[in-house]
């Protein structure tokens, strides 16, 4: 039996272990892994203390501050189901472990969103991507195409200039949503190409994707593009599947917080970060709210 | 006419101003100094990505974390008044400039309370410190006691360890309220002795302090402490003088604000940090607090 158990290994759930460790809780950590959202940013230049900085190496550093403080860490395995136990809350995991403990703080992200279409899921590792710090680099000399033309599109073909020689950007509006910088940018590489009312109805391949099917929305007609990679970049959805039924969500499936202390609608469970309805997700904002909910699990076990 | 003044050069103020340069806006930070609250602290272990750090060095990175930026700063001065003037504000400082723009991000802050005994005032620089940091060195080889049982009373005591052979700890509850490693760090030291049910009656001396006379709360005894320092850590009180009359305050003078965007009483004006109601008083939440008090003042002046 845990006095707490932290879901969570970003910004969020690294601050509240840092809190915990020094209040002497007995806490446990779970984390798939310890990149997240955060590892996958190139270049952070707002979080105060360090001017820039990769995601990646960001991470780490929170990571090892964590590691001082000698805190439980299971790395590897995901919560699949939070229970109410009487006053306790039972954690089952992806590698089926179960956790116990009288608090639990969500702090378990986001997660990109798909794009639901055929072929997605079998080609994951085989040429479609959610991160091209991570894999852009396997796709040197290749074509290939993301999906979105938000600034996060934007900003994946940017990194992908340095390795691939044509970029499309697909977006299924009739315009980009980038900023007018971005895509200025975009057609003075010109590496980049921009196809909008682009729905996308699959991906295929053979062992490796080699292609994408779209439908013009102007014309109903159905086009392929033969690329070698895709990276999506539609958003993000938060990881909150786990808790639903028990805390109260908003309209995004986020979970609802006091924004003063972070409590949920069920006392002795707490939730940080980009998982909530906090306004702003930005690293340093998740920082303050894991530290917040760290206080807020304790003063509840101090009372109970 | 600025866009924004940023009143406070500490956690808050700093994230703030590193938010908004990046969003261009026309901005001036004002501040007394770069030393605050943070500067004192001796050590910080819980602002992640830095495991041990002095306070005095966490801010000189904040700062130039900022001034990379290339954001007006006035140091040296600090806001006397506020007012409204038509849809804009008006700043007065203690060097009788005058600052106006559409928005104001008040982050200034907290000051020492006072212990509010007999002799007080008089002993200020003669015996009587609020600041370890500035003034620790000056004890050396003396006993000393510090006023408050929290962890910023025992960190005062930690960081008197290298100057003083015998340090009390008087605090006026029946337990110290400081961490349980601190506690015990305290414990190993064999240096500290910590004093419980001890109120304050007067500070004494001749030109010099040389005692401390406090009551028991316990046998109701008057007892006399033949010491040469004292530093108070009782807690602080915002600085929140210059804007009385133009936001609401709660019942302790702090800023009262919507935790979920930093937005005051009145519109255009944001709070970040020590200086609201927020209810955990701590480096990282402040700066989480900035930098939302910034994403919004942004988003204010889009619309107005």
């Amino acid at each position: 039996m845990y006095d707490l158990i932290i879901v969570g290994g970003g910004p969020a759930g690294i601050t509240a272990g840092i809190y915990v460790a020094r209040k002497k809780l007995k806490t446990v950590l779970i984390s798939k892994d310890f990149v997240g959202q955060l590892g996958k940013a190139w270049d952070v230049e707002n979080y105060p203390g360090f001017e820039e900085i990769s995601g990646l190496d960001l991470i780490q550093k929170f990571r090892s501050h964590l590691k001082k403080f000698g805190i439980e860490v299971k790395e590897g395995e995901e919560a699949k189901k939070i229970k109410k136990n009487g006053e306790n809350f039972d954690i089952t995991t992806t590698r089926n472990n179960n956790y116990s403990a009288k608090t639990v703080i969500v702090a378990s992200g986001r997660n990109p969103r798909p794009l639901g279409v055929k072929g997605e899921k079998e080609f994951i590792g085989k040429g479609v991507s959610y991160c091209v710090t991570c894999d852009g680099p396997l796709f040197s000399g290749k074509t290939v195409a993301v999906i979105g033309g938000g600034n996060a599109g934007f900003e994946t073909a940017f990194e992908l200039l340095q390795h691939c020689p044509k970029i499309y950007i697909l977006e299924a509006g009739d315009k980009p949503k980038a900023d007018e910088v971005n895509q200025e940018k975009a057609e003075q590489s010109g590496k980049i190409e921009i196809i909008t009312s682009a729905e996308i109805v699959e991906v295929k391949g053979k062992n490796l994707l080699d292609s994408i099917v779209y439908q013009d929305k102007q014309t109903q007609e159905l086009k392929t593009l033969k690329i070698e990679g895709v990276f999506v970049e539609i958003g993000s959805l938060p990881a909150t599947s786990f808790v639903k039924g028990l805390v109260d969500f908003d309209e995004h499936d986020q979970i609802k917080i006091d924004p003063k202390t972070n409590e949920t609608s069920t006392p002795g469970l707490f939730a940080a970060g980009d998982v909530t309805d906090s306004k702003y997700k930005q690293v340093i904002v998740a920082c303050g709210e894991g530290a917040k909910a760290a206080l807020s699990a304790y003063e509840y076990l101090q009372k109970n």
